[in-house]
């Protein structure tokens, strides 16, 4: 095994085939620019290391793991005083033609380790032979995340032992990091490592892989070559739980995987999980070890899809709201059920992911990383939003909205920070809205209603024609039309109002039922059918009030963060896995949002993950989003008079109180209009069922 | 249960009972000598800490903790030009009164954080109430050890959470720990603090004492005031382990508990139990889990015996052979079964008491730490031996023999040290001897044999008298006499000797039996009747062999390092739980160790138990046996062409070769004789089995 793995070492006089042009040789680096003059002779990593470029190597020159990979440029480069040719490096030797065969490498490339300057050469380092390679985002306006995890792998060639000179050997280990990788502030090794360290050794015969945290703890080592190293970002929401396996050394998501939060059973909203502690005393501990166990079988399954050796995990970061961090880590939340909404710690949590009872699903050396919390209602996923978002680097007023059962809000830009939270409750994820169904196959997406009919068309998730071309009913054969999802009831609601069906207040016009046949009577109010089918799906009085309650709430916090600054928003972020189909003019047409140029507004889907993710590929974001918590402003809504002022004019579509000059530039809202039937004393009775929950 | 602990805060006035006599007071400290001059109403206590004076205080001057206990000395101290007068202090406030009425205090003490200067006084600091109090040693040759544990406990007030200012609890903690105690570099809680902490904090009404770690992690957590912190030095030798449970504060062992190594079962000596682990695989984790669970039995039975909960067991420091160092933290020793004989490690270890399986039996946040190996064959235990006999600090050549299943030995003085083991067997520790047993009320530990009759007399541990006094059959009624501990092997078979019914070549003398009933054949040799009851106790050929290899092992050892030095010894100690009782003469009468004035032998008991309690109660020394190590030479005796040779003349009585002129100043030893009967052949029976084994 170790042998497969192993070349011979580099040799140390040059090529026989081919004979120096010169004593010395200029080389530069592109796209670095960085240049100097060598030896003949020296090797291409060499030169890349004594100029400081950045040239990846994890076995450290011996050909073995080919990340020194480069690609002599060819030409007459008269900005650089230099003529390169091929034949300016050695041809392939042993070394490199055996990795050849065996890996494979891109025409024209070579491996640097093993290419030695003959002459003057211009050498490209290919992005994905850089160290420091960057990992491009989808969106071009958010900047890119450089690659320096916690964890990193070096491969070394250890000293035996020699019984006149006795040491032990992981002091041999150190040693060879030290000499080969010039790592010196090490400071120990993990348990298990000491456990399995001299069968590694002995198996690879002296080479080793060792995994290296913050270049100060080993934390696994390997027999042989090795060069897979994984970690996994975790976002605990209250309804959903996802994990993003990733590549530490490329920042490729290998495996995305979600799952219901098993908590849900004690509670559909925070609060009601809260006082589920309260009322069952050992509660906390039974919701801890659900979403433990729901996070281990999240791992084990993202390593089965990615064909991901549990071994191979070497880190953990997690984001979640105050609540879910105090329970993933057993903590009793209890605290933050009540003012003063006190955290058990506003810091980083940095543990080993065995204390999260993730024994078997990581690498016994994994360790886990809890973003901090902002304050007691605002959690790490809204730091992580932060992280993503970045609106601390902004000129432009920005507002970062992160929807879920739960909405954390960020206002503000470089010059200052707020933050709250705001109780939406989970109607925005299509819970408790009769139709309402998670984003998958089959569920309606968008909806368009004809102003004068009154009759609808929708397109379903995995369909790409609307209801009313005739092919429709084929392309929906496999799936069915089975529901609404969060992006469809936002649809659905918003052209419900401009047709005039739902009035400014919320109330299906019942009036209209004498026009259509589609608005039918559901014991005293009305709700207005969408797809006559199995099952049949109607938008009933109670789910338009639900989103209402669900959007008034969202709508307050973000205004009551805006009054603070006393600057409209320049620039709205809606965030969430709600957030990443929606149609972000409908939203704000609904007054979900506040008002805002629309070509500002952005739908960026889960931007906690997101900002997990950056936290686990790059650490120096971790101090970063550290430092930017201390200077948000943190607002309690509960104790802000405002807050339920504001909560009552955003009942109304889109808002009672606000004009949205910029929405009605391009869109025409309906005038108010009293509706001839329907029950506004329902919007008292469900306001009452709320507070209850 | 908090309010019990708390007092009131320290008025911030004068006491209206006492005037200042002067606007500035001269305050004189003893025995430190300290002095400066302080404006009236400072307290002692602020004095002490302005000037350093080493004055304890763990509630941080809040009057609950009695540590700053202090005395005013009356009277002229004209060489200080003060005058020291009892109402220069304040007199005894409500806060200082609620402490002698609930605590107790001696005569004439005061608490230093109540007392307020009024005018010159000299203040006496007794030993306990300084924070570097020394633990006193018995022996006065040996220096004594400075208290500076690695967990200090600190009681603080913390501020209640604000909602307007949002900030953690663990952050508040911080806070105050670092403005009451003026710890900086806090780095974070352990995650089972974070678990308690909000309870915590509230049950103590934000007032907690708070177990810290190299003043940097936070380890524990009590509500109110607690003062108990203790830790435990363990010896894990290769027949017997033991813990010494010691309170961290004061270095009082509280609690010293011992049992066999239930590895025996596995195979008697070091090498039989790596046998085991080559012909069993997973045999090193049978070995591993039983040895921990008799740590964690013994654990429990400290706490029991001294009433310290479990909870307040902060720290583990340990000691041990390679072998049962490796075992212990769960490495396989096989590596350390044959050449080159490679440690996984030669630095400390330093990991969680739950990792070796403590869990219930420490603190959650107890931390173990192992003190290093000096090499493949010299352990842990060796280093604590050094630590705590210190010849690297000595002129004089030493030579350090630590007696056990295997000799650790250690020779030299400050210039150099040197180090080997050699494998004694369990002899020398009663087992394998016919009537052998473990030093117990009952076993026979002096013994004299008249050397006309060869009638023998001895005393029994738990008894003062002779058993030629008339009055011994009644003093050993309730015990009987029941076998011979290793002292009083020792004892018999020098008296044996010098009394002519052992040979120099260890050959009980068949001739005798002429002489005496006392010696009676038995198979093809002899043995010598001790004792006539139930049960007889003899000295049987087998018995004196099995001696005389075990103390042939040792000395070979030591005379090989003897050699490289190149100068005999000026000083022995002798070590090692059998080395407690042993009379120093006739161990050398034996030939056990080599030649040198009687009055430079000193046999000190558990000297790596000792050891272990220095590395638990100072900090410091754990750097300083780290540093001595890697200075000491390593001496492998299995490749030492020399080590037989010196073996096979030390199977003689004293030796050989070697002359013992000192030995012979103090005592007359038999001339050579040769026995007139009895199996010489039976000496090299006995080595091919322990070769065997």
């Amino acid at each position: 095994m170790a042998d497969q793995d192993t070349a011979p070492a580099n040799d140390d006089g040059l090529d026989t085939a081919t004979e120096p042009v010169a004593a010395e040789a200029k080389v530069v680096f592109t796209p670095s620019g960085k240049r100097g003059a060598f030896a003949a002779g020296t090797t291409v990593l060499e030169a890349a290391r004594a100029l400081g470029v950045d040239l990846d190597s994890v076995c450290g020159g011996r050909g073995i793991c080919g990340r020194c990979q480069c690609k002599l440029s060819e030409g007459d480069f008269s900005k650089f005083g230099v003529k390169s040719k091929t034949d300016h490096l050695s041809g392939v030797n042993a070394v490199e033609e055996r990795y050849k065969s065996k890996r494979g490498m891109k025409d024209g490339r070579r491996l640097g380790c093993q290419s030695k300057l003959l002459g003057d050469v211009v050498i490209d380092v290919p992005e994905e032979s850089q160290v420091h390679k960057q990992v491009v985002r989808k969106r071009a306006e958010v900047r890119n995340i450089e690659i320096d995890p916690a964890v990193r792998l070096y491969y070394v060639e250890v000293a035996e032992p020699d019984m006149h000179h006795p040491s032990g050997d992981l002091e041999r280990v150190m040693t060879a990091l030290n000499e080969q990788w010039d790592i010196t502030g090490l400071e120990r090794a993990d348990l298990p490592v000491l456990q399995s360290l001299q069968k590694a050794l002995r198996e690879g015969e002296w080479k080793i892989t060792v995994a290296v945290r913050w270049d100060k703890k080993i934390v696994h080592i390997w027999p042989g070559f090795h060069d897979k190293a994984f970690g996994a970002a975790v976002d605990i929401g209250s309804t959903t739980m996802s994990v993003h396996l990733t590549d530490l050394q490329n920042g490729e998501v290998v495996a995305s995987v979600g799952a219901m939060n098993p908590q849900i059973r004690f509670g559909e909203d925070l609060m009601s999980r809260v006082s589920y502690v309260m009322m069952n005393p050992g509660g906390d501990q039974e919701m801890t070890q659900v979403v433990r166990e729901t996070l281990g079988y999240l791992l084990s399954q993202a390593g089965l899809e990615a064909s991901v050796d549990v071994t191979d995990i070497l880190e953990i970061v997690l984001v979640g709201n105050p609540i879910m961090h105090h329970l993933m880590l057993g903590i009793d939340p209890t605290e933050l059920g009540w003012a003063p909404f006190a955290l058990a710690t506003n810091q980083p949590v940095r543990i080993r992911a065995s204390e999260l009872g993730l024994e078997g699903k990581t690498n016994p050396g994994a360790r886990a990383y809890f973003l901090p919390c902002v304050a007691g209602h605002v959690g790490a996923d809204a730091a992580a939003v932060v992280l993503s978002e970045g609106p601390q680097y902004r000129d432009e007023m920005t507002l970062v909205v992160d929807v879920g059962t739960n909405a954390e809000i960020v206002y503000g830009n470089k010059e200052r920070l707020l933050a709250c939270s705001s109780p939406t409750g989970p109607a925005l994820e299509g819970a408790q809205i009769s139709s309402g169904q998670r984003a998958a196959p089959g569920a309606i997406e968008r909806v368009r209603i004809d102003k004068e009919t009154l009759e609808p068309r929708f397109r379903v998730i995995g369909g790409d024609l609307w209801s009313d071309n005739e092919a429709f009913p084929e392309t929906v054969k496999r799936t069915g039309v089975t529901g609404i999802c969060g992006s469809g009831i936002i649809e659905v609601m918003a052209e419900l109002y401009l047709a005039g069906v739902i009035t400014r207040d919320g109330i299906i016009d019942g009036s209209l039922a004498a026009k259509t046949d589609r608005i039918v009577p559901e014991g005293r109010t009305f709700s207005y059918v969408l797809h006559r089918g199995e099952p049949e799906i109607r938008v009933t009085q109670a789910d338009v009030r639900a989103i209402q309650l669900a959007k008034a709430a969202l709508y307050a916090g973000a205004q009551l963060l805006i009054d603070k600054i006393g600057k409209p928003p320049e620039r709205v972020v809606l965030a969430g896995a709600f957030g990443s189909h929606i149609d972000t003019k409908y939203a704000m047409i609904l007054g979900l949002i506040p008002d805002c140029p629309l070509d500002m507004v952005a739908s960026v889907g889960n931007a906690a993950g997101t900002g997990a993710r950056i936290a686990l590929l790059n650490v120096k974001s971790r101090d970063e989003i550290r430092e930017v918590i201390t200077r948000i402003e943190k607002i309690e809504t509960a104790v802000e008079p405002r807050f339920q002022e504001h909560f009552v004019d955003a009942m109304a579509i889109p808002n009672k109180t606000a004009p949205f000059p910029n929405l009605r530039k391009e869109v025409e809202l309906p005038e108010p209009k009293q509706a001839t039937d329907g029950d506004g004393g329902d919007d008292s009775r469900r306001r009452r069922r709320r507070r209850a929950q």
